[in-house]
């Protein structure tokens, strides 16, 4: 369905797939705008007590999505991994933002890589590799350092192994699953970035300015922006992000994640994937602009225009993962510490119980 | 019931007596804090679509209150006309914050402008009038320009009408319905401004700073931060508010609307009203400052350290009233405005539909 021209009015109710921290996040945004939320998700989850409704559902279910498509006026969803088919199938109903092709193109890591080369875009090097042979021989081609991850489904590291030449391919395919996978080339990167861009129905673009992204354990902890990455190597993130966005024709926020790559005198970026929603490295965006990741996403797929990505503040965001968010008291008490509960009952290991933002005054 | 000591854990429900936009907005901010909300309102209403239970209920249904009371953990209300005897009622069961001596200040402007005089604190004259014949004889003892108001239930300039000497009392008796009432001095005040003061049940204060406030028919259209009040007219303007929420032993944002009065060289201000909830005048928090005035209700109720009240941004809050959110679409497309929405359905004639923050960097 070609989006439309018209914006939804206030008072519209946006469908969002999946009951998460970022559907949570998009249905308080939605809210301040005047528009409703109703919430499409396998399990109970955060978003389901700020939503005007909220239905438990699976997402091949397409009988019960019909449903709820009937509901609601455009549809978005908050993670990658919603079944095309089942995006395919609702967006002959109601509008889907981002589209599909997003998602076919996030959801398995081939394509993505193949998708962002041919738009003459840099990759990592990358192997498909779909049995222990095949692995055996891209090992061989690549000689180097490497990473072995599943081509579906892996999120916050899961699904990934290192591996390097003359490690036990078979043991590392066991380590994932033995599922269809990439091969890819580890990158002595000098930092992670991140571009969280938001693209209008209309083609109309704007961008956050970049984080400096640091992980632990393959999952995000902290984003600071202002970063010191030279302007040009910035300019060349940017660009690449429109680019993608532009080449998925896609509406909404997208997240594009790059490394630096320390190059003699010239650094150079490198895409290592895109997220087709909001982003936990754009969660600064809330406190530090007057429009956020959020809000922004919601006016793209509501047709609104977009609004401002300036930043009137400097920001470090600290996501708190298990049990950091134990310490939300204290936290709770520091001053120019913006506070994030997702109001997840229980804190186990690696899973992400909210964030803080930590304001301090431009630079 | 005493304030607890100790805080409501994150996953908590904070019950709000009433459904309007304050309910609304501050559910929102109970949700950015992990908190749930639970809505009890007279008709359903904004803040309906953002909790994750609303119920509707006379509010001096006592048994229909006390149902909704053993489903939270605090109860608040985002409006001073909330029935004393119905929070007195519930307070025996869960803690209602800020308390119900507040509401009963709040609720007749005789005891209110009796209780801030009797702190010490200036407020314009004023005569209490149950009938016709003591109006008369207020308006000749007054013998200046005056406005007649309800005792009770006024609120956006309805309930009143202004008098001078020589006017027909019987005709303004009438035209406020022959309620009980009080006849007020008007004052030629320069300016208008606004305290919003969260107290936390420990005692502790913040303060915001003080916007200037423009109303037209009644009906607050403008506040602006920061002014150009002089520091010594701020400075007592900050302490009455403290001195007034420490004499409620209140617990929330407390608003507290003054006049600046030109006293030859010596400006002063007069006390006009307090309001005990979140304030129409405070809205500009939520866009610039780290934590808004919602955010700080929400912590002081639920027992949490209270939020800096700090300024990161200049900020011009303008009310869409009416037909003013028609606009919303010019205001979306427009940097560095936060728009904010209701999800009123109908707008009517002077109905509060939304605000705007036109934020500019801090001068």
């Amino acid at each position: 369905m070609t989006p439309s021209a018209t914006p939804l009015p206030p008072g519209s109710t946006i469908g969002i797939l999946g009951g998460g921290q970022l559907g949570r996040m998009l249905a308080l945004a939605a809210a301040r705008l005047g528009l409703k939320t109703h919430i499409y998700s396998d399990q109970s989850g955060p978003a389901f007590d700020v939503a005007a409704k909220a239905v438990v559902g699976a997402y091949d279910d397409l009988a019960h999505l019909a449903e709820f498509a009937a509901t609601v006026d455009v549809i978005t969803y908050e993670f990658e991994n919603v079944p095309v088919i089942a995006a395919r199938h609702i967006e002959v109903l109601k509008p889907v933002r981002p589209g599909p092709l997003a998602l076919e193109v996030a959801q398995d890591r081939v394509t993505e890589k193949a998708f962002i080369r041919k738009l003459g875009l840099p990759v990592a090097d990358f192997f498909p590799v779909g049995d222990r042979d095949a692995l055996q021989a891209a090992m061989q081609q690549m000689a180097a350092s490497a990473i072995l991850k599943t081509r579906r489904l892996g999120y916050d590291g899961k699904g990934q192994v290192s591996i390097k030449p003359g490690d036990n391919a078979e043991a590392a395919f066991d380590a994932i699953g033995r599922n269809p996978a990439v091969l890819e080339r580890r990158l002595a990167f000098t930092a992670e970035i991140s571009a969280l861009i938001v693209r209008a129905s209309n083609g109309q673009t704007a961008i956050y300015d970049l984080p400096v992204n640091t992980h632990r354990d393959g999952i995000l902890r902290v984003s600071v922006v202002p970063s010191s990455i030279p302007d040009a190597l910035i300019d060349a993130a940017r660009s690449a992000a429109k680019r993608i966005a532009d080449a998925l024709g896609y509406v909404g926020v997208l997240a594009v994640e790059m490394f630096v790559m320390p190059e003699g005198s010239r650094d150079r970026i490198v895409i290592n994937e895109i997220a087709p929603r909001v982003h936990n490295s754009g969660h600064w965006t809330m406190d530090a602009c007057a429009v956020g990741q959020f809000e922004n996403h919601v006016r793209a797929i509501a047709g609104w225009p977009l609004g401002s990505t300036e930043r009137h503040s400097d920001a470090r965001m600290e996501n708190l993962i298990g049990h950091d968010a134990d310490g939300w008291g204290k936290l709770a008490a520091t001053p120019g510490v913006c506070l994030h509960l997702y109001g997840k009952r229980e804190a186990r290991d690696g899973r992400k119980m909210g964030h803080v933002n930590r304001l301090s005054p431009r630079t």
